[in-house]
């Protein structure tokens, strides 16, 4: 057994989750007899890199507290966007990370993000091996976009699926009201894969709302199909809603959102970028000419922990937790995963997978999770994401307000 | 004792709290001997102009069902944004209404709604009393403005003000996880009065994290002085958060949203709206240069019943079944309003006010809750509005989404 301390740091986007596995990890390090102090690493892996750290194992008092950090949105210990240079073009920043580590009797690191963080992963575990020096470096990914190839989804897509369909329900109340003819259109995160626009349909499973059309980076954006669409639905009723990904393309690659910009510029003379929703509320209102509105979703997607998934924030502490075990157990510069052993009932366990495996590729939703008209999801799709948004977590809420953990 | 039937309509917009105020008047319907069957108004005074009504007394089959009622956001029974003719210009319209009530034995009309509800209440209860049909007409507030005079605060206001509160704690966690400087500005619903964007303000009181800078319509928006509170919050730490309100102008009483607007027109050369959040984003651009976004909380404001406030859902209960009461016992033409009796505890009493003394008339925020330079709020304010926040409803879900009760 590798007996030493543990360092952890968080990097990329927040998510809902991101936190919770940090819990996982110091719950999994708190317990296991290998590791005796847990460090963060500040604003990932920069904090490593500038000596930035804290003594998690100093700051973590009980159980009280991990499941309040557990609940808490944003990354507790900071993130960055450094990814590592080339080995061979600044070894001294590697030495420089070593070294750290030596220092500090360091044997286990734990990272928490996205691509460039299980790059940082990849790198570092081999750096060490060709060093001589025992280490064993893990990633656990997180992002809210499940676009991360080889596990069945990431920690931080419950949440973001949760928050947007529970949005998308009340808006679709919200839109209900009147009898006049109007359209409403949802723009959802997800710049290459579409899987958080297919939460927004989630209600159709068990309410009598859902929204009438969705749009996906998947399949090409034809605007005179979209108008098609919209007006067919307009004939069964008067409050259509759309919900459409801020990364729909047309066939020749170029944004939905760039289609607005041509000729707009702001008072300053800046071309100004409309974004996916307000570009189709312009059509729409240029085309149809009925009430249209736009609404954004935005960074609440990832970050609104007040709805997070607690099927998705149990299973971001057991992935946090079986990083810890499987790093004890020897496992180095790997990446976890999830796999699904069982639809139903749903049923998930912790894995890992090479890293150079899935690196830089996108796992897009499969064309046979959308209709062949591409301008909805199937059921099927929904089935795949609705366990992951099941639960509730029990949020402790001070004088109105959901209660954080905050590490100085 | 007055006996018959009773009719119950909403109107205006949507808010997470006024299913509650109408499941607070079937209550007191239900629990009245003066009161035989209840109906419901589909969309609002529409309905009893067009014969669209529909039982309640067969709908609601219990105490879960008006629990889930109280639960569902925007308006159960659909909304209108009609208002009704002068009398002496269009009599035949009154006419139509009284011979609906007549007909069918009702006695009772309880209207949920805004200004123009209000004014429905007045003018009905008016014509029925010179007509001599002997007819009880109450109206019951809802705004998530917070803007009506004559009542401490307004139904739905306080689910707002929570919505808001915390959807601004999660941004400003995620905000803080770069130590890039970087503002954001978050833009909240206020046409008129800035009672929402106070609410932003409200984890100043519980947390370690608050927006920087808060700008409401009630002071005039300088941008000189803007670009000067933002250059000194960045010179306190790097994350800087603006609460804006959507209704920020000028001292000449142009709105800052449409500052950006001057020559900016769409592909179609349509003027292009940018919001107030989106006009100052571009003014931080250009003038101070650092990243910067802007985020619109949009319409989820309105209708986010995840997220209700408990006091504000149980009030509204309240104050329907008030209004019932106050019926019954022979008050007739007058809105429901809030007392609040005591601060500390915070306790509430239910009343009612002239609806000629209140009407055409926006309750804004006062001088002394807003700080001499205009850019922030004072405790005093927070403190007016935190217990208007307190409590978490027990929201029930089913397989992850929150359950609405829908009057078909």
């Amino acid at each position: 057994m590798l007996i030493g301390n543990a360092i952890v740091g968080q990097s990329g986007g927040p998510t809902a989750a991101i936190n919770a596995t940090l819990a996982g990890v110091i719950k999994g390090a708190f317990e296991s007899e290998a590791i005796e102090t847990v460090y963060g690493a500040l604003n990932g892996v920069e904090g490593i890199l500038k000596g930035t750290v804290c003594n998690l194992s100093e700051i973590i008092k009980g159980e009280a507290d991990l499941e309040l950090l557990a609940h808490t949105p944003a990354a507790a210990l900071g993130s960055c966007r450094l990814k590592l240079p080339k080995m061979d073009e600044k070894p001294e920043v590697y030495e420089q990370i070593i070294n750290f580590f030596k220092e500090n009797n360091i044997r286990y690191f734990f990272y928490i993000g996205g691509n460039d963080s299980m790059d940082t992963v990849a790198k570092l575990s081999l750096y060490c091996a060709q060093n001589d020096y025992e280490m064993r470096v893990m990633g656990v990914p997180k992002t809210i976009d499940n676009d991360v190839m080889g596990t069945d989804h990431t920690p931080g897509y419950g949440s973001a699926a949760k928050y947007i369909a529970a949005s998308m329900q009340e808006i679709l109340r919200d839109t209900a009201v009147y009898k006049v003819k109007a359209v409403t259109i949802v723009e959802i995160m997800g710049r290459d894969a579409g899987w958080l626009t297919c939460a927004a349909a989630l209600p159709r499973l068990n309410s009598d709302v859902a929204p009438d059309l969705v749009y996906l980076p998947e399949v090409d954006f034809d605007m005179d199909n979209f108008m098609e669409d919209v007006r067919a639905a307009l004939e069964v009723h008067p409050n259509v809603v759309v919900a459409v990904s801020e990364g729909a393309r047309f066939a020749d690659g170029t944004y939905v959102g760039a289609s607005a910009q041509s000729g707009v510029t702001d008072a300053f003379g800046h071309a100004y970028l409309s974004g996916t929703g307000k570009a189709l509320e312009l059509a729409v209102k240029e085309k149809i000419g009925c009430k249209v509105r736009s609404v954004e979703l935005n960074i609440l997607q990832r970050c609104a922990s007040h709805i997070a998934s607690k099927t998705d924030l149990d299973e971001s502490v057991m992935v946090g937790a079986a990083a810890v075990k499987a790093a004890v157990e020897g496992t180095t510069g790997k990446m976890m995963t999830y796999v699904r052993t069982s639809d139903d009932p749903y049923e998930v366990e912790c894995s890992s997978e090479d890293i150079q495996k899935i690196a830089n590729m996108v796992r897009e939703v499969p064309r046979d999770f959308i209709n062949e008209r591409g301008n909805n999801v199937t059921d099927e799709c929904l089935k795949y994401i609705a366990p992951l948004t099941y639960g509730e977590p029990d949020i402790k809420y001070v004088n109105g307000l959901p209660v954080h953990f905050v590490i100085k």
